[in-house]
């Protein structure tokens, strides 16, 4: 069987050596890090040491990082935090249509409980309108939540827009920042972003799953989500999965510097695009200045799952959407205004940097196959 | 540098040869469970296997077993989500005044919401009263929540009577058990039990940190804490955790039967209880029907911290109270009516199956030494 083409790295990605050998080094030195002798002591150096790693990509303080046990958690930490913490001060909350259900579930959730929702749609570009943001953001509104890099399409939102428009319109709001798309791929610092909250995870960017990151500035006071014996400074209390959090350590030793990783994805991603649009039956749906790791595009008259499939039988691994939406049809493609026909065909094929132009050859050369192959739909 | 000997085995334990094979073998296998295609797949037949292993030892259905972060976590969600889906059918929920603190401060939180809680004292023997038991719960009750065995003394709680209790009275109650120290070491047996909803953690049973268990019966309906892209059937959101799942079964699968387990710790903690009574200066805090795995001491005339520190110079590991409560005087004890010498005294030695007989000889030499050395309080 031919070695696989794994091109679905914003679903998760392989974990790197590195990651691999600090947690098995952490599963060996195995003490609790809130216990008092210095078996506890050894675990909660591992623990800063991340911590430290993690401080230094957001250009943000050591005890401004939190561990979580996903991104999942993180966003839901920040936004259900953030709410409750303010909601003497105001009712509205704005975020947009294209967030990540761990970000678009609980604004429902909290719409349900009564707060006055705005939920900001992408232009034809995959990015808000700041003039639409800038109208939102009222003396009520004490949460803004917008997504850095969208999972599916790989569109870059204007972050640091909604902190202006936070000042501008003197909103008692906690900006918050999912950028679980967005770490260790592009610069991500707290203080250009403008953000008090940002979410990240270990597993998209070669660490293992299980781990989130939470920054939250010192100033920003948040409730936590989980309560218990204290730990992470009683905002996630829970015993911390050290030899996650080792390989967290890892996976960062590990990252190519953003310059780097973005010229080699922006290479890839431009000749992908090249060779797929030679095809002549693939329309390009992510947005030119996108994330170059992200590239959706449809494969008209074909379903998505039935490529999916077929490049599955190829040893090459495609998404069909986000991993997190399990098959259904995508709400990013709906919200962009795509067609049906274009949204059923889709495929998000997502770059690593483990990934080489022979990758994408094997690719363009698998799809071409399946059209001679597979009955098409037109 | 003599070997370690590690008595905090209710903190967290080493992590098993097996645990950590299959923790390395889910890091090499990457996929992602709700990708669709087949390296998914892969990844999910990890947790069902998983899922099938907790099912066998809580005598339960592998779709009532539900992957968490941390038994923190499993408590939590537990609590939170069961009192969030019944609070229109009654506002007293009951538990006891020595839960761990994941359960505690939930409790409390509640309570600061106007909800009615009825914490129950033990009596002397760490055992909640069967009447008192009896008497707290009424028509208005929607949760009683009990731990199993308490992780600072081991007294073992009568859990089943809750169930009965809950019945007599036709309470529209939920039962939970915070099962975090018993899972593994004793039976827990849902049916048994007569629970709804049971918690457990990976790292008590030779497990790696960071994944925790909560069982929910399949007619029990109780909201999500963490919401998103749907996983573990909607009630824990967030990518799961595949290698500490993984690790989880390794665990699992290297556990001796409860019956070996118990009839060892016994052996080892009536040598213990023996031996530190010998010295003349240790008082036995565990009630003598405790799990033979928790013994908690009071070394009179000294100071825990010291102690322990004085220990962990010798390579031996203990703890003062539980690794959670970090440093504090423990209110389990005081709850149980000692005095304030014998709590700020007192140390918990905890057995695994690692521990042999010459690991409590060690001890005993060390304490005797520590009397020669440390100026005590008398």
């Amino acid at each position: 069987m031919s070695s696989t083409i794994y091109l679905d790295n914003s679903s998760t990605t392989a974990v790197c050596d590195t990651a691999v050998k600090y947690i098995n080094e952490a599963l060996i030195s195995y003490g609790n890090p809130s216990s008092l002798h210095i078996m506890g002591m050894e675990a909660e150096d591992r623990l800063n040491r991340t911590r430290c790693a993690v401080a230094k990509m957001l250009s943000c303080r050591e005890d401004e990082v939190y561990f979580t046990g996903s991104g999942t958690e993180a966003n839901n930490t920040a936004i259900f935090g953030a709410v409750m913490a303010r909601k003497k001060r105001g009712n509205r909350i704005i975020t947009t249509t294209i967030e990540h259900p761990s970000v678009l579930k609980v604004f429902e959730k909290l719409e349900s409980e009564g707060f006055d929702v705005v939920y900001l749609k992408p232009q034809k570009d995959g990015k808000i309108s700041i003039d639409e943001l800038n109208a939102a953001v009222n003396e009520n509104t004490i949460l803004v939540s917008i997504m850095l890099v969208n999972n599916e399409i790989g569109s870059i939102q204007p972050v640091r827009a909604a902190r202006e428009a936070i000042i501008k319109n003197n909103a008692p709001a906690l900006l918050h920042c999912d950028a679980v798309q967005a770490f260790g791929k592009m610069k991500c610092s707290v203080k250009d972003l403008g953000v008090d909250l940002l979410s990240a995870s270990g597993h998209k960017i070669n660490g293992p799953k299980g781990i989130g990151i939470l920054y939250k500035a010192k100033n920003a006071h948040i409730l936590p989500l989980i309560l218990g014996g204290g730990q992470e400074s009683g905002l996630r209390s829970g015993t911390e999965s050290v030899p996650l959090i080792a390989g967290l350590l890892g996976a960062i030793e590990e990252l190519p510097p953003c310059e780097k990783f973005l010229s080699d994805m922006q290479k890839l991603s431009d000749y992908a695009k090249e060779k797929l649009q030679e095809l002549g039956f693939v329309k390009i749906n992510s947005p030119v200045d996108a994330l170059p790791s992200v590239l959706n595009v449809s494969v008209l008259g074909y379903r998505s799952e039935t490529l999916l499939h077929f490049l599955e039988r190829k040893n090459i691994f495609v998404s069909s959407g986000s991993a997190c939406a399990k098959g259904k049809g995508s709400y990013v493609l709906h919200e962009l205004g795509l067609p049906q026909n274009e949204i059923d065909s889709a495929l998000r094929i997502s770059f690593g940097r483990f990934n080489t132009r022979s990758d994408i050859d094997a690719l363009c050369d698998a799809l071409c196959e399946a059209t001679k192959t597979l009955r098409g739909r037109k």
